[in-house]
């Protein structure tokens, strides 16, 4: 029978534990903003708002100059190149990020256009910076944070299916500008976890979105074998690096 | 055979494919910075760069004026909360975040103290923003970057797992300072990518790591039921949308 009646227990679950402080909504407010600094593409802020008390507040803050408020920033896209006998594995771009003084690993990505749709984004940057095209749009998250303790920058996650057969991608080819020098890199979606690792060795720096799909991926393909029976589930011993030596 | 030879065809997927530009990382080179504005907590830069043309260029940089170059800036934990009896979920955080002006769903996480281990500020944050403790550390990652096309901002994420039946479980509080108000979460790891979704149509922004790990999460319980025949799993027309409403 609790099996057959799992609602009860996830009613539970997405509740607030009892110890919890409970948020006043209502009562946080932005109350204005100053600018401090304004670069071409950057600006610094000081917003001022209202906490939970009343309390008057400042927080500084980091936007693009090309914010357009009813839209997220950027895409970024999962995309898992699929070949006849070949292992699915994950595109990503490899590109030096002046703000980190480092070769960097991410998902291919970009900032929206005006008049731009999320899912043509996608496409678009994906064909720019990896050459692959005849990709298909699985899913469109909802608007993300980037760094929210930090910035007003949004982004969608978007994730396609790419036919590596076809003939369009067999003949692929980058569509870079000349200030644009990004590698394409196939990793196999087995093995996600390990070659970020072994690329983080050699110096490279793996995005934060890139690491944690990673984990999310050795963690549901473990959670698969341990089953779907609920209250073994907290039981099983789950560690990550179980999942990474699995592979 | 082929099943038992898979390194071969795991090489080509590691390589770059023909198409791509390959990086002459030896000339990519930082070659000085110059300070626009320092706010108390944020900087803005403009950093000078040579490119693999050899052509000098320019990039606006956000940084922490608290950046300590050789660690991460900050620590996230994806703590997992396991319960005799209970689904297990997700320890997420739900607050205001200014820079937003929007209320957002986030890993616990935090600042690294000066002197601070990684570890011991996963375990710090995670008791003063939910009040959990007798949390084992499972994975600590490699550097991550937070936002590499605007920000140095790097972070470290870090998975535990929370004995939510442990004495000091039960009795859990939070140790939030005077200006900090933190709402804790549990949310079923069996439905989070819906959960977001929901909370997202409810007006909060999701942190993009907590949305990429449960992407992730979802795809790897979708391909671990899928089997692991390396030429079968191209062939899966895996869709997303599948493993949300399946999940």
């Amino acid at each position: 029978m609790f099996l057959n009646t799992p609602t009860p227990v996830q009613k539970i679950c997405a509740e607030q534990p009892a110890h919890s402080m409970v948020l006043n909504t209502e009562k946080f407010k932005h109350l204005g903003e100053e600018e401090v600094a304004k670069g071409k593409w950057l600006k610094l802020s000081k917003y001022m708002y209202q906490d939970q008390t009343g309390a008057k507040r400042e927080w500084e803050v980091v936007g693009r100059c090309t914010k357009n408020s009813e839209k997220p920033d950027c895409v970024s896209t999962i995309a898992l190149l699929h070949r006849l006998l070949k292992y699915d594995c994950m595109i990503l771009v490899k590109q030096y990020r002046p703000p980190l003084k480092a070769f960097t690993l991410e998902l291919p990505a970009g900032l929206i256009d005006l008049e731009e749709k999320v899912e043509d984004t996608a496409l678009r940057e994906l064909k720019e910076e990896t050459g692959y095209t005849s990709a298909v749009v699985k899913h469109v998250s909802s608007v993300t944070a980037l760094d929210p303790g930090l910035s007003s920058c949004t982004m969608k996650i978007v994730t396609v299916g790419v036919d590596g057969d076809s003939k369009e991608n067999q003949h692929a080819m980058q569509n870079l500008t000349s200030d644009e020098f990004i590698e394409v890199l196939h990793v196999p979606v087995d093995q996600l976890l390990k070659r970020l690792n072994d690329y983080s060795e050699q110096g490279l720096i793996i995005d934060s979105r890139v690491y944690s799909f990673a984990i999310g991926l050795a963690m549901g393909k473990k959670m698969a074998h341990a089953g779907d029976i609920p209250h073994l589930q907290g039981q099983e011993t789950f560690t990550l690096k179980e999942a990474i030596l699995d592979g």
